[in-house]
């Protein structure tokens, strides 16, 4: 593929078709995976997940910039499980440019589409892949909402950043929606508001817990992206996070661990693909729906009627 | 199974066992659902959504009690995505039953387990199947958490309430979070406060779009789950699009794709364990993950190449 080839030279219009090549599963998106993937291992993921209003999409522009101004190659990832929109969320990705300070090295990517629940968390691994073998030094995921797919999202980054303000509500809240079990280091944004200090002492007390016997601090910064202040701190402890990961040998298990999922993953969607053609595609599910409607059967010892019949 | 006969007749304590067995996919969960299923399609299933901290636990159980007044059957489930509890959430429930007027015809249940993403869906839509054969009359479905897992469980209730709160936020955040379009009543709870008149007019205005060439009107309703007001004027409007939906013909058509869902949901399930199997479990995997570390391949083509071997 002459796409290939032009991404491999550092072109970025095939980035852009490569990575909606793979996000839309287009026929021979495996094939194409399989032939990045030798160059990959490079780039460092940063998740941001949070309450939505927490004010993610700045804090995570603020980020970048300053990644940029380093000379960091960065990437936005901002996927949300909601929005029937994908790709084209051209007005927001341009206001987002035009925030962010050197356009050579900065790639913004929106990912959406509602529905596609499970699939979502592995299309956005799948473009992490493109990012790393194109060479990013960083790729920043952020996500809206805090739901499970959310949760499973950010939660193949290295260094998981919750986000959390004062209007957020009780601390009890956040723990509610598993964000304190991913979170690396808490970010407190907003922080100029009015019960900030109260929100930053919760956290350090249920925090105490926690980190009692860990070799980690789970660091709680104070930010506020409107203002401008506390981003160089939040980014210091993202770093730190990432030393702690690499010298405790953590990053590496971690990295394990993802590829594991990523087989099982491509393993079940392939099995389904394969399923749905052997029964004859959707028409002959429809007239298994009319038997179990009438009465005859039940989709259980049908789903088990057609394992049996095409897969034993 | 002895179990089964008795939960036939009507033992509470053994629905409470199918419900665990089913929950924790023992062995032969699927020929208990096979069994039970003749007996389905009499429980109407009502799905509650919204931020956390709406009050969505109060407002169920008020409901639950208007339902339990007028000499119905009730089952609350409770799903958190984000707990590792489950089924054990027991002081939680035990405080909402003392606030139930009628231990005995009413069920609740708590469902949680992070991680386990899909599944959690799944599962609730068979424990809905157990406890529609047990008899039933309407089983509430409480998520806790706006994500794509939470929308995904709600979302195969007959009716879904989305409860807001004027601290909600702008109503642009619930419609980021995909909420506007799963609703079919929208319920404005702790109306008692600041900002509720706002927030309601805001949402009339959204739904003028939604409304237009409509049949159903989306009904916005002003509760105070606190004092306890408003209640009646929510039932009455999920009971009207519990009219609207066997009127029009659509509740069969929205059974209809559950079924078709479940079917190929089982079959997912099936094909993965059966994959597993044929691998030789973990510690394969275990090995082809060494091999991917040390850069002599990758996910995909190891996918494709287990897929190949076991399943062409």
């Amino acid at each position: 593929m002459a796409v290939i080839d032009k991404f491999l030279d550092g072109d970025r219009r095939s980035l852009a078709k490569i990575i909606t090549h793979v996000e839309n599963r287009a026929d021979n998106y495996r094939e194409v995976l399989a032939r990045l993937y030798p160059r990959t291992g490079k780039t460092y993921k940063i998740g941001f997940t949070g309450p939505p209003g927490a004010g993610k999409s700045s804090l995570v522009d603020l980020v970048a910039n300053q990644l940029l101004e380093d000379g960091e190659m960065v990437s936005i990832i901002a996927v949300d499980p909601s929005s029937p929109f994908t790709g084209g969320a051209l007005l927001g990705d341009r206001i987002r440019m035009a925030r962010l300070s050197n356009h050579r090295n900065v790639y913004i990517r929106s990912m959406a589409t509602r529905g596609s629940g499970g699939g979502l968390a592995s299309a956005t691994k799948d473009i992490c892949v493109v990012l790393d073998s194109f060479g990013f030094d960083k790729v920043l995921v952020e996500t809206v909402g805090v739901g499970q797919v959310e949760l499973d999202i950010v939660d193949t980054a290295d260094t998981v950043v919750v986000v959390l303000v004062p209007e957020s509500g009780d601390t009890i809240q956040a723990m509610k929606a598993g964000l304190m079990e991913i979170a690396d280091v808490f970010c407190l944004n907003k922080s100029d508001r009015e019960g900030a200090d109260r929100l930053a002492a919760e956290l350090e007390m249920m925090l105490d817990i926690r980190r009692h016997g860990s070799e980690w601090h789970y660091p709680v910064v104070q930010t506020s992206a409107l203002k401008g202040w506390g981003v160089d701190k939040l980014q210091e402890q993202i770093a730190a996070h990432q030393t702690y990961l690499k010298e405790s040998g953590k990053f590496e298990k971690r990295r394990r661990r993802q590829v594991k999922r990523e087989i099982y993953q491509h393993l079940q969607d392939m099995l389904l693909d394969e399923a749905r053609n052997r029964i004859g595609g959707d028409a002959t599910v429809e007239k298994i729906v009319d038997e179990i409607a009438e009465g005859s059967s039940d989709p259980y010892t049908e789903a088990e009627r057609i394992f049996r019949e095409h897969f034993t």
